[in-house]
C-alpha cells in the first residue's frame, strides 16, 4: 500500500471520495447486470449516424495525434455560435474544463461559491486545489441566483458556479434572469455558466452568445457528452473571452485530445438535422418518465435537460431506497447527494426499451420500499 | 483581448509557450502540406487490424462514459505484466499522467530534476505547477545518471525524471544500471521513468517489473502512442507501488478517459503478435533512416526507439535550416531543443512510402543549406 513520502500537503489532506460511482463499477460490486442505463444522463439514443460514419472513417487516422490547437473544431464552433475562434477553448468535457478553470483560479482557501448540491464534480476539483466551497441552498428545486449574487459578494469568491438548466434538478431560469444575474456580478468574479443540457432546454432559456461574449467575467460550458450522444468521446468547450480562452493553453494538456473524439464532436455539429430530431424524441421521453412517476403516486418536476427528477415523496434513505431497489431490476439510475433535493431520484430518458424497464421494475420496488 | 482579473499569480507568470508546435499548425502557418508525416514519433505502422476491429466494434458504445475505474484494462495489463490491478494508473497518455505526478508532488519553488534537453511537456508541467527545473547535461548524447543522482541528492529534489530509452537522443541504459540508479535515489526522490519507447528497446535494456515493483519511489509509465500505434487516442498508464497508483486517484479526472479509446488499448494489448511484427519493420525502418543518413554525409546515432536522431555535425541553426527545408518538401520531422544535441535531427521511422519521401529530399535540402 506504501506510497512516496513527499506527496504535497494539499494532496495528503485530501480524501479519497470521487464524485460518482460507475455503473460498471456497481455492476461488479453487486453482482447485477444493468439492462436500463438511464443514470448518467448519457443519452441512450446514441449520436447521429454521421457520427458513426465519422468514427468509422477516422478510426484509421488514430495512429495520428490530434491538432493540439484543436483548429478545425473550433472553427466550426465558431461558426455555429456566430462567435470568433479564439473565443473557444476546447477540453475533455466539461468535467475536464472545469478542472482547468478551477486550476486558473483556485489557491488553497479560496473562496468557490456554488449551489448546495449542485455538480459534485466542480467541487471534486475545487477541494482537489484547496479551495473553500460556499454553498447556496436551492429555492424551490432551482439554483438560488440572488443567493449565489450575495454569496458571491460577501465572500469576494473570485469562481462562482451555475448551472442552466440544472444538474441534478433539471429546474431552468430564462434567458434574461440569467443574463442580469452575470452583470450584476462583480468584476471580480468569474461565473462559470455550465450549459451542458442547453440544446434540450426551452426557448428563452440559453442566453445569446452576444449577451455575454464580452465579458471577462464570465465562461460558458458547453458539451458533446448530452444531446450530442457523445459521452463517451469526452469533448467539451469553453466560450468566453479572447483572454480567457487563451487562458487554458497556459496550463492544459495540448495533445490530451483523442483524435477520433474531435473528429465525431466534429460530425455531430454538422448533423443539426440528426440534433433536432433527437431532442424532440429526448422531449417525448421525458414526458413518458413524468407519465411513469405520476402513475406511482410520485411527483416529477418539470424538466429542461435529458433527465427527470422525480419527487419521492420523502427523504434522502427513502430515495436511496428506491435508487438501490432498482439496481436490483437491472435499472440504473442516480439520485441528488445533498438534502432537500435528496428526496428525489433522478432518471436520465432513453429509448422505448429502458423506459419500459423502469415502467416496469418502479411499481415492484415502490412496493417493496413502503 | 481582455480575460478574467484574479487568475493565480502563478497562472499570470507562465508563459505562452507551448511544448510543440502541431504539424497542422505548421501546415496552417507555411501553406505547406504534410506528405511524411514523421516529426512527433508517431507510428506511420499505425494500430493492428484486430485495433481497428475493435474501434469499429465499440463506435455504437460512444454515447456512454467509459468506466472510470478502467478496470478491464488495469486488469489486463496487470495480468500482461505480472502485477497487481491496484498497481496501475491509467490516464490519458503519459502527457497526462506526467501532468498528474506533477501535481502530486511539486508546488512553487519545489526543485525537479531532468536532463538539459529532456522531454519538454514534463518541463511544460512543472513549470505550470511553478516547480523549479534542476537540470543535467547529457554525456556522450545519454542521460547521465550519475549526474541526475548528484543533482537529486544535492537539491533534495521530490522528483525525478529519466527517460529510457531516451527522447530525442533514442539513447538507452541497461536494464542493470538504471535498477541501479533507482535504488541508490534517496527515499525522498520520486524517479518518474518513463519507458513510452521500451518496446522498441533491444532485450536487457528494460528493468524487470519485480525489480522496481515494490519501492514507493519509482513510478514507471507507458503508452500505447509508440509501438502500438494509437497516438491519436491518448493511453498511457502508470506502474507503481499500490499507493502510487491510488494517489492519481485522488486528482485525476475519473471520468477522463475516451471510451473507443480505452477498447482500442485493451485490443491493442491482446495482439502481442501485431506488436513483435511491427517491432521488427521498426527496427529495420530505424535502418533504413540511418542509411539514408550515412549516404548523405550524416552520422546516425544508436537508437532504441522509434526514431533516429541524426548529427548533422554542426549546430542548432544548421539543423534547424534542414528541418524547415524538409518541411518545404512536406516532409515533417523535428530536432532537441538545447545544445548540444540541437546539433541533431530527429526521423521518426515509418512505411516505406515516408522513407523515401525522406530520403529523397534530404540532399536536396543539405545543398541547399551548405
Amino acid at each position: 500500500m506504501s506510497g512516496f513520502s513527499r506527496f504535497t500537503p494539499l494532496v495528503n489532506a485530501l480524501p479519497s471520495t470521487i464524485p460518482f460511482v460507475g455503473p460498471e463499477a456497481i455492476e461488479r460490486q453487486r453482482d447485477v447486470r444493468v439492462k436500463a442505463r438511464i443514470g448518467a444522463n448519457e443519452s441512450g439514443f446514441g449520436p447521429a449516424p454521421s457520427v458513426l460514419e465519422a468514427i468509422g472513417r477516422t478510426a484509421g487516422e488514430t495512429w495520428m495525434y490530434n491538432d493540439p490547437e484543436n483548429f478545425e473544431l473550433r472553427e466550426a464552433l465558431a461558426l455555429h455560435h456566430g462567435v470568433s475562434r479564439d473565443n473557444i477553448a476546447i477540453g475533455g468535457g466539461i468535467d475536464g474544463l472545469l478542472g482547468e478553470i478551477v486550476r486558473l483560479v483556485v489557491e488553497p482557501g479560496t473562496p468557490v461559491v456554488t449551489s448546495l448540491g449542485g455538480y459534485p464534480t466542480f467541487n471534486y476539483h475545487v477541494n482537489g486545489h484547496g479551495g473553500r466551497l460556499v454553498t447556496v441552498p436551492y429555492v424551490d428545486d432551482r439554483e438560488d441566483l440572488e443567493g449565489l449574487l450575495e454569496a458571491a459578494r460577501r465572500e469576494d469568491a473570485p469562481l462562482v458556479y451555475f448551472a442552466n438548466p440544472d444538474n441534478p434538478m433539471g429546474s431552468w431560469w430564462d434567458a434574461e434572469s440569467i443574463v442580469a444575474f452575470a452583470r450584476a456580478l462583480p468584476d471580480r468574479s468569474l461565473l462559470i455558466l455550465d450549459e451542458a443540457y442547453c440544446e434540450t432546454a426551452p426557448a428563452g432559456s440559453t442566453p445569446s452568445m452576444d449577451a455575454l461574449i464580452g465579458q471577462p467575467n464570465v465562461l460558458r460550458m458547453r458539451t458533446f457528452s448530452k444531446a450530442y450522444g457523445l459521452a463517451g468521446a469526452r469533448v467539451g468547450y469553453a466560450i468566453g473571452t479572447i483572454g480567457n480562452a487563451q487562458a487554458f493553453d497556459k496550463i492544459r494538456n495540448h495533445f490530451g485530445m483523442a483524435r477520433i473524439s474531435t473528429a465525431a464532436a466534429l460530425a455531430a455539429l454538422r448533423d443539426q438535422e440528426y440534433l433536432r430530431d433527437v431532442v424532440g424524441r429526448i422531449a417525448a421521453a421525458r414526458e413518458r418518465v413524468a407519465a411513469i412517476a405520476t402513475e406511482n403516486g410520485l411527483r416529477p418536476l418539470p424538466s429542461a435537460t435529458n433527465f427527470v427528477a422525480i419527487d419521492c415523496g420523502r427523504d434522502g434513505t427513502h430515495a436511496r431506497a428506491i435508487v438501490d431497489g432498482l439496481m436490483e431490476h437491472g435499472v440504473f439510475i442516480r439520485m441528488p447527494g445533498a438534502a432537500p433535493l435528496n428526496r428525489c431520484i433522478r432518471v436520465s430518458v432513453g429509448p422505448e426499451a429502458e423506459m419500459d424497464l423502469f415502467a416496469q421494475a418502479l411499481p415492484k420496488v415502490l412496493s417493496a420500499v413502503r
